[in-house]
């Protein structure tokens, strides 16, 4: 494969289905992809501040070979952005440049920007064409991918939102290459991810090339794609998420309950390192409760360490709110029936499963044994004296 | 049939298909019928303020007969609840209550609570479950039914929201007794709508029988339910709508027109008054344009007087802007490709259809033989000398 090769990946959903294109250069291309599928188009582009220094004049003139002068909506970096206040922003801006159902919405930016955008192309005139450009690791390999859009609520993350497909995904693997490095390695934990949950090879793989994925070769866009195909299988099965897409989730339970501990502080805790250690933490409770073997969920704390991801608890920096708070967290946005929780387990690499009958004192002694032990409320431990024993590194 | 039966009629949208009951007493039976179907469901009741002080406590002792406890978000009456502002906080007490995507959503309340609680029900966790409860007879013959769900922008009327079925329709018959009679008769607009676009026995029979439909006889509620029908028929022909469903707009273009040059103050005009006299406009245009008869177009004037209804612009308490302004309005929000508009226009009663190219000017010169001439901006007319000649009444 050359390193101009585009791959081409096909989200199969009927009359919903769509390309996501894989590989350098797209931008420039993007006028031309666009109108071959819409033509006659009129678009508005949606980004952010970074996105827009770095890659809004690319696109323009990627845009401008397929006919297309869009409006632009330029937005505040950041996970902030996914707001009411800024919805309506999008929604009124689209509104402003007169776009009609069939004119499309472009998102170019990260997950942040894609949520958001998607949302607005959602809900203005119950529905407008959709076009994602992701441009972090994080969007190209999971975000962009699936459909779901939304925004955050005073109760909760992405609490808001609709099931809005695009029409077509761009990712451009070369604008990866102005991406902060903590965020390419925040973006490669949902990339493992897919790895860990049903592509054992493909774990292997990363374990092999990971560092060329992070150079740039074309090793980087083969992951992607192959990130891609994984999702896209996943969303093709069950689009909505009423099953097996919550597989997808391995390692987000414990994630979003240290992203909430960590008040969503990014510099403390970015989604996918919190990722990162939810994952290695799944992969652990899961040898602990003797269902895979801990020489697998060592593996994977080895994995995320050598690309230089956190991988436990104590790798984040600051004070953390004690066991019982962060189950607190975790039990906050799931049903808890008769003490029992649903979580995403494993049998080894590749093997992850739904359980839905994890009980809430096994997560609680599990949380003990792993906590760094730098906690926020200071004072004597309620906890069991065994609590530090067996905690990992 | 008996004044406390119920008649059901079915909206054929396969997996999301959905029934409408229409009869007396209905509020009291809505435990029972939502538990039937969603069992073990729990529940926030959006409403406004006059229709909370008239029937939320019949709804509480209805829904709590099918253990039903619920939340309740009480909004202030009136068009201007349907904005952003409204939807977070409704989107933030359905939050607050911490219902799940199986717990429903139940809009008690005219068009504007159906679609602010629909909408809402739309994006919270991406999509719960919805039952409207509709009060007003615009609501039970319209607004319910469909799934279109929505907000207003600065920009323009039910521009941004949803496709959201609900999974249950109560349209209670008695509830209409203590809407205001303007009200009323406003919804009554939207149910000739019906007889207008394909249903001319139905018009017929409304002719002979409104009185027992204004005064709530067994009449009413079969009328609501051939309303409820013809409107099933067309969504389940075209669910979002890409096509034929742009008829249930008969009426709608001018109608709209006219609530904005009169700034939507419903002292002067509330939507289903502006429909009345857009369908009469439909009708006399179509006969202008050799259409239809001018036989039916005075015939459909004739049913409106005769239930109290606004039929022509004169009818509009204050001034209008002239013609030019009343067509910017028309162009304002939509397409307009070489002049040409696309309109519902009729061959006569119940064969209404989609005409795509309605030249403009015809549009115009139209608006001014039938402008009342009491105009916001005085002076000099630039129109033609024959503008007055053919005004009716
Ligand atoms: N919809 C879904 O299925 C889904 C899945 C996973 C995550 N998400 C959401 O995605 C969001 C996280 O996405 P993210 O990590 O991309 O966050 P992000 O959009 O905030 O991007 C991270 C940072 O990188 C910057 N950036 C992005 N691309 C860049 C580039 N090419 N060059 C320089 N800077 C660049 C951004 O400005 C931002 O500061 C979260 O809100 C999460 O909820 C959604
Ligand atoms: N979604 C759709 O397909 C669709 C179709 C048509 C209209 N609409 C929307 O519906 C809205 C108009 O609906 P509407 O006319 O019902 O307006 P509305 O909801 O404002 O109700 C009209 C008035 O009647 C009051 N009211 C309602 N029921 C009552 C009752 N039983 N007793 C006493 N007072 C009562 C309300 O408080 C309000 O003051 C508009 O916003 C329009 O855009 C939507
Ligand atoms: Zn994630
Ligand atoms: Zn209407």
């Amino acid at each position: 494969m050359s390193v101009n090769a585009t791959v081409t990946v096909e989200v199969g959903l009927g009359d919903r289905a769509y390309d996501i294109l894989i590989g350098s250069g797209l931008l420039l291309r993007a006028g031309t992809e666009i109108s071959r599928r819409l033509p006659g188009t009129r678009a508005a582009v949606v980004t952010d501040d970074n996105v827009a220094a770095a890659h809004l004049e690319t696109l323009k003139a990627g845009l401008e070979k397929g006919g297309i002068q869009p409006a632009v909506i330029t937005l505040p970096a950041g996970e902030k952005t996914k707001s009411f206040a800024h919805l309506e922003e999008v929604v009124d801006g689209v509104l402003a440049a007169r776009l009609e159902r069939g004119d499309v919405v472009i998102a170019l930016g990260g997950g942040v920007i894609g949520d958001l955008a998607g949302f607005a192309a959602g809900i203005v005139r119950r529905g407008m064409n959709f076009v994602q450009i992701p441009t972090s690791l994080l969007a190209q390999v999971d975000s962009s991918v699936g459909g779901k859009t939304g925004i955050n609520s005073a109760r909760g993350k992405n609490l808001v939102g609709v099931f809005h497909q695009p029409k077509l995904v761009l990712a451009d693997t070369e604008v990866l290459d102005t991406l902060p490095i903590r965020e390419f390695r925040a973006g490669y934990a949902e990339l493992a991810k897919y790895g860990l949950i049903d592509r054992p090879g493909f774990f292997a793989w990363l374990e092999e090339n990971w560092g060329k994925v992070f150079a740039g070769g074309p090793e980087r866009a083969e992951a992607i794609a192959e990130a891609c195909r994984a999702k896209a299988d996943v969303v093709a099965r069950d689009e909505f998420e009423t099953g097996d897409r919550a597989l997808l989730n391995l390692g987000h339970t414990f994630g979003h309950a240290l992203e909430a501990a960590t008040r969503y502080d990014s510099a403390r805790l970015v989604h996918g390192e919190g990722v990162a250690i939810g994952m290695a933490l799944a992969c652990r409770f899961s040898s602990r409760l003797n269902l895979a073997s801990p020489d697998d969920a060592a593996r994977v704390e080895t994995h995320l360490r050598a690309v230089g991801l956190p991988w436990r608890m104590a790798d984040i920096p600051g004070e953390l709110p004690d066991a019982e708070a962060l189950l607190a967290f975790i039990t906050q946005d799931k049903k808890v029936s008769r003490g029992a929780l649903t979580f995403i387990l494993t049998r080894g690499i590749g093997q992850a499963f739904i359980a839905r009958d994890v009980p809430a004192s096994e997560v609680l002694s599990f949380l003990r044994e792993n906590h760094p032990g730098r906690q926020s409320r200071p004072g004597p431990q309620k906890s069991s004296p065994g609590q530090q024993k067996s905690r990992p590194g």
